[in-house]
């Protein structure tokens, strides 16, 4: 039985790369895992050789410390790999199957398996619906940033790549179908992005421009993209995208400069609770600015996503309130308007195999728009370091050198 | 040229009944009319001798002062009556139709009315989309608490009752169908509800019990109202309701005793921003109370219709942020639950027809419901004072004595 | 280890009750079973011991001879039992649970079960999507009108009923949540039935009045049901539906003496493709005059839901287009209408959870308006004889005289 | 006044220009107007100068003698103009607009309009719901490819574009917005095309050409188009389709070569009850072709979406059921696979200002697509003779000399 070297959390700032145990079918106690999940038999999963697993800013909220993420969580939720072993009760996925994982962990047995809502799982996380791997108060699943990592209900949860060698040709944009193309496509669609639409998405990190690049494939007539990073503006510039800088004022004002109008049809917070405020406020953390921007800036009748994450508590948040998760949200601006509003994590698996389509079929390039960058494992801590400063890059990890 | 008989803000706390001009094809100015509507024509109007028209928990938040009307400003956007005269470009509706009048005005020209959106019409208020008849901020328009009132863009905006005398044995219902009923209908319909569903109710006002109505006629296994004014629980269970007494501690436990579960499939919030806080704070004006509880009640992949209404400005707000219609939000809540919200003026026009078929064959009695309670015009005030405290009755004004 | 009284089908017009095998965790050889399924491992399976199983209009069509079911057949799909005994592989259902069974068999791993449509699983029938206990060319799953069945993917496809002395007590009505309940609301929500919606359904046997008693649940107006037997009608307005009777002239003409207009919002063909003519031709087959009525009678913009059972071949046809599923329609009628078109085998778990809670709440009572006819299973081919010549009954079976 | 030159039907195989009246805001009698629409008064109309108006492959019907249009009738419902004139009730729209009639007539007052469904206007045609410009049992209304036209409920239904230099300059690709553009995508959007589909389209004509385009624009993964005729498949690759020559044999076999399975995810009928044939029997008129083979290479779960006409009565047809629009259909083959279809006229309101929107900003080039071939009005007849000898061309009309 071989070592499994992983990503792990060593408190706050810090990752270090280890060599943990090797899978097995069994779900083992660790830091992070819920008692209730100790010993928990897995002969519905399989064990992946990881080809490729991505460094995502919601780890970075684990890194930075403000979460209560234990020491010596294994970290990682992006993974891509290829099936060494199976369980013995998965039937269909087979081993040398090359797959993509969707990050949240789900049964495919409980009510909200079957009604497609994957993000909110019954059966995986003792504490509250809904999973993921290697995080946080998800019930404790093994972090995937290793060489080899346990994916549990291995039939339900894996998608399979039609062609192996096609598939490790675009591996990069294949590597973006665990968490942010699904992800930012989930918040372009609960926008309402349509062919013709004008998008406004808040955040051009992965996930902003995986949410950009989203409405393109959607038809979108504009998307704008806003961030305060200019790095990150002219990553967005780069496949098409307008930007806003939120740190030279109003977004409004500069909707209105590029549209001629100062609101578009949908808009996305891709940034979630550790957002920065606008203009003369753009160094300090203020939660409800993006939240109250994109109503702003939305039409009436328009429809919002929320894709980037908020939080029941927040121990490191700037007021009382925000650390308990209450945020001053201006909902009358809102409901003045008519708008909607979609939360939470992107149920995966309603997307990943569509959007895997539009990768083989060379319909969209998710890699190069993001910038993703591979490194290997071992670099890893530098990959969190440099994704923490504000580098307009997708890191992608390749444990095994298989990338090209 | 007839008087018109109308009800008057006179001022905070006090309305009136007064003569007024009777309705031409002009919007002309007076208290409350934007200068930019001033001097509209309206060929395309019918005057209605109003058979029906009610007072609306809205016209309350005017009369109570917390909101900027002005005083002279004549209320009432729920009106049921009988055309007598119409515009030279009306061409459908005729003399002698019994017809609702949808609360929205819309001018169904523009690309919101093309798309079903009356709510937020861009063509009737000049200051933003979407209007509605005696209302502060919604461009002017007269309102319909009155012996006669006049709707524009008639061909559009009015629902022409198949039967006059049909329509007249059913006229308490059929009243309805200008605001609570669609509203809550919208509410309901917005939050997910179906057959089967288990459905939490906040607010036990007339939307409220509107809401819980179209609960049980979307086919709702299990309809929960809450509120904390003990005769408004009783109407909720007259007609199958389940209810929470909000003034009793945490609806969480109560929802709990009632299902088995602590958590519903679908919420309403028919409260909005006048909401009093729960348990021992439940004399206290508590603005985001009930969005916050309604989020705790859902269960994860759940949605909230929010008909409710939230504003822009609250002058009388228990402070600042709230003041500037800011909430302080538990937004991190719903979103670890995956809950989608809708908010805004219900489109009437959506739900009215549909609504009215279910009356008309008695599927459905709102008018018991909600404890319809005819009144003459002139005890108006009367009416205005009794619903302030907190009477579990809808009044309906009748101008002309046409109600049996 | 027992027996297991089954019902088998013995060649055209006869059904006997025998003592086949008892399940086990594999699917064997036998009259129907697909060579490819010959052998199966069903570590996921759960045996039932069977309170109620249905006889279905469809058993019908193999018992008239109207398909290539073999001697030897196994019937029945229409299954609600206790869980006896459990696969190793089954995680969440337990002995003693008391559970309907969807009629169509479903992996819960494929693309189709991912997205929902259960109704065409790609992994149970080497023939093609969707399979079905007891049915001709559906795989070769052993038919459950038996004392004893097997339930593969038992975790997925097992509805649990959550509290047993409950379900015993409602046992008629839970009955019908392995097929025609589901079958008719499927046929009601795909003809777009909503509140105050105007409904015609063709056919009164037990699924055209499941799809009636949708309508209502689902909030309709009108009702209409037709057919041409006179004990069926009278089923149907036993319960609040108008009734139009085919043998007696052109339904359009009936329809609007009903509604004073011919044509309904929205329309369920629950007749299928051995359908009989109108008027004068009513003795006569005539395959397509349902489809073809139900285009005439619906209004232009609506939409027509179709459960009724059409086929790819029918020997046993009136002409030899028939007989290879060819039907003369006038699709330029419904093309002239903007009509859509809902086809196929309902997906039972789309539906069934929400049904239930429908029932277990009281809001539905679906063994009264079907006319649930309780026998015992030895009295089974008794019941496909009445069923056979039109009795307005379904006859429920009930193995081991669980049913009071 | 002036004269208006407009293309005429003059019988069989002829189209002719000649002069006409100019338009006045009354529907006069003339060739084909039903006499309950003669002396209607259009104060709600405007009159264009036309810029662009277009031959359809509907128009085609009509010149081939398929149908009953009478001699004398002014062709052409593809529409695109200036405002010259509008009547005394038209409010928003203003002399000097540019604007994209939809090919739709439509009220925007009656219960179909209001709910988004303008091809079947309830007030426009006396005959049945639905109507449009110089077409046969449409109601009358004068046909466009004219020098001057009349718009009634102009408000209503012009969709004026926002900057006239910028829409003269994409003028050709706007003038498809009229009814092509529209249809194409409504039969995409009818079929579930979402990012990632594989899409059959039957018929490389303009709405084929269109489907595809929109299929595209909506990101699909793959999309095929089928016909008999080579150039009309080679303007279909020149855009990036894949294509299935029909009269090379079996569609399902070439598919199959395509993608490696024989069944794709959406298909749309763009060719209607004039098909062909496949393999031997390309040559023959097979009215019922198309729609079989759609059936048969569409997935089990997947939708059709049918822009392609399908009338009610058929003169022409080959044989007694096609004459009175009745094909023999394999709706068993459908109903197994659980297909849906979609028919009818494409409400052209509901899409096309926001593919305006896309051709505004540069994110589709249907123009281009389509090969749109700019000719004067005089030059009408040699269109009409071009496009039936199946010129791979979508004839523009230029009556004014004012397209680039």
């Amino acid at each position: 039985m071989p070592g499994n070297k992983a990503v792990i959390f060593k408190g706050p700032g810090t990752v270090a790369v280890e060599t943990t145990e090797y899978p097995t079918f069994e779900l083992k106690d660790g830091p992070g895992v819920n008692p209730a999940n100790v010993g928990r038999k897995l002969p519905h999963a399989a064990i992946l050789k990881v080809v490729a697993t991505n460094i995502c800013g919601s780890d970075q909220h684990m890194v930075r410390g403000r979460t209560t993420a234990p020491k010596g969580l294994p970290l990682g939720h992006e993974i891509t790999g290829e099936v060494v072993e199976t369980g013995r009760d998965v039937e269909f996925i087979q081993k040398g199957d090359l797959v993509s994982v969707p990050f949240n962990i789900a049964c495919g047995r409980c009510r909200n398996c079957k009604e497609g809502k994957t993000g909110v799982c019954l059966n995986v996380n003792p504490d509250r619906p809904g999973s993921a791997y290697g995080y946080v108060d998800m019930g404790g699943w093994v972090g995937g940033q290793a060489e080899y990592a346990l994916v549990p209900y291995a039939d339900w949860n894996l998608l399979k790549f039609p062609d192996r060698d096609q598939a490790l040709e675009k591996i990069r944009d294949l590597a973006m179908l665990s968490d942010i193309f699904p992800t930012g496509f989930h918040g372009a669609v609960t926008a309402g992005v349509q062919p013709g639409s004008t998008v406004y998405v808040a955040g051009a990190g992965p996930v902003g421009l995986a949410a950009a690049t989203s409405a393109f494939l959607l038809g979108a007539a504009v998307v704008i993209v806003a961030d305060l990073q200019q790095e990150r503006l002219a990553q967005a510039r780069s496949f098409g995208c307008e930007t806003v800088d939120v740190s030279q004022g109003d977004p409004r004002d500069q909707v209105e400069q590029l549209l001629g109008e100062p609101e578009v049809d949908c808009a996305v917070d891709a940034v979630g609770f550790e957002a920065h405020g606008h203009g003369a406020d753009a160094q300090q953390e203020r939660p409800a600015t993006v939240l109250n921007t994109v109503m702003d800036v939305t039409r009436a009748g328009g429809a919002v996503g929320i894709p980037g994450l908020y939080v029941t508590g927040d121990p490191g948040a700037v007021d009382e309130a925000a650390q308990q998760g209450s945020l001053s949200i201006r909902l009358g601006l809102g409901w003045a308007k008519s708008l909607s509003f979609a939360t939470g994590q992107c149920p995966v698996m309603r997307y990943n195999r569509q959007l895997m389509q539009a990768i083989l079929h060379d319909r969209v390039q998710i890699a190069k728009n993001v910038n993703a960058t591979v490194i290997p494992l071992d670099e890893a801590p530098k990959g969190y370091a440099d994704f923490d400063k504000g580098a307009a890059r997708k890191f992608v990890l390749d444990p095994h050198g298989m990338i090209k």
